[in-house]
């Protein structure tokens, strides 16, 4: 049964304060809970209709309190505009090991604030292959619920981390080749990135911080197609910037 | 002043339905908003504060009505979580003529539904050079606020029109190239494309119609870095394919 104390702590996870207090999340719809249930995410409890749980049966785990409720019931829990079926509390895990970027590249994101940007970065870092994401402490979290619905459950397969990125960079910044993101340095096209190395994404609205600047060691640009043209866009989305970097970085190496 | 009634009238805008009754729509913030004034758009009133109208007198024309209100009452009006000094009233331009994909590369949006995403869109594709877009009839509306937020301005510069695409890709298809983005095809990074043509683009969660599909006369695909492992997510973003397959579209062709 979903009582009133359900609805109520349910919804507190929707402010970073309370996920930070129980150590909880919010996941919602068929596809992202399935990939947390394969997941090694340990799912505490799950909303979800009769329908659903009957065909997912043999995924959740008896240690998971299960509450069968209505498709209507869902609106009272959800974060979505249409719920959908099932709704799951996770626990937050705790990453404590930052990658090496020596060893393979290395998404870092520099105050991202909107949680649909960092949720499409996840996806697509997914898609090219980036197993983590370095995020400054101020980046929107990883369990905004709507970074959860717009990673579409890619968050379950990487590495996301939040840590002081002057220290992360600077401990890295002789070592591995750290590229950003602007709209001057070289052309992304006509780049040969290497194996390995960190690839920083800047705010939506600023771009990389002057402070972040002093750690890029290459600067690297997605060319305008009509730059001669009087008026055109500043610049591309933050996600959709970081998906074309990534994408051309995977692909580089691929054709080399 | 801000009267009850134009409260009333602007926030109806938000709706399709009122958009299409009064030819009208709303932008908002600085940055849109002084586009728009450069642009071919007719803006019939703006909604600012005392200072912004000050900055940007030179750009105002003689015909616009123009109502100073305070910060805190723009809140009544916009659509922003965070408002931003100006909200313009805008005519609703209506396109008749359909782009010739003998002549240029034009995306066609078959059943997009996110409006961050179609805006995402029209932002990149300006960004890319792309100058008209065709939209079944069933995408998200051009002028819901949240298509033109997204936009960042980019909805002035290009033209976007909504058409029977069927009846579009039937009158071309035997005189350009029709590439359609799929999970399978050829690699997009090892396409020669050519100088015009249509992309199509999918929905969100369906991809191409069926109907649509028949029309194409090339699969292309992003290609995912390791196909091999277990899980991998289905898809990218839309924007974010949109976004990647523009780009290798205009950079393959700057490079040959």
């Amino acid at each position: 049964m979903l009582t009133k104390n359900n609805i109520k702590n349910i919804n507190s996870l929707s402010k970073k304060k309370y996920r930070d207090e129980f150590r909880q999340f919010i996941a919602e719809g068929d596809k992202i809970v399935k990939e947390l249930l394969e997941s090694n995410y340990n799912i505490i409890s799950l909303y979800a209709t009769n329908e659903w749980i009957e065909a997912n049966e043999k995924l959740i785990s008896p240690d998971c309190t299960t509450v069968i409720i209505k498709q209507n019931q869902l609106k009272s829990i959800s974060q979505l505009t249409t719920p959908n079926q099932v709704l799951a509390i996770v626990e937050i895990k705790i990453n404590k090991t930052l990658p090496d970027p020596c060893e393979d590249f290395i998404l870092l994101a520099d105050r991202i604030q909107d949680p649909g940007n960092l949720g499409s970065i996840i996806r697509s870092a997914d898609w090219f292959g980036f197993k983590d994401i370095v995020c400054s402490e101020d980046c929107v979290d990883l369990y905004n619920p709507k970074v959860i619905q717009a990673s579409m459950g890619s968050f379950c397969r990487l590495n996301v981390n939040y840590t002081d990125i002057h220290a992360y960079l600077s401990e890295y910044k002789d070592k591995a080749v750290v590229y950003g993101a602007f709209t001057e340095g070289q052309n992304v096209f006509k780049c040969n990135f290497r194996k390995s190395g960190i690839l920083v994404i800047g705010n939506e609205s600023q771009g990389i911080s002057s402070l972040t600047e002093n750690y890029i060691t290459k600067k690297v640009f997605i060319p305008k197609y009509n730059e001669s043209e009087s008026f055109t866009p500043d610049s591309l989305n933050a996600s959709v910037a970081a998906a074309l970097l990534m994408g051309v970085i995977r692909m580089g190496m691929v054709n080399s």
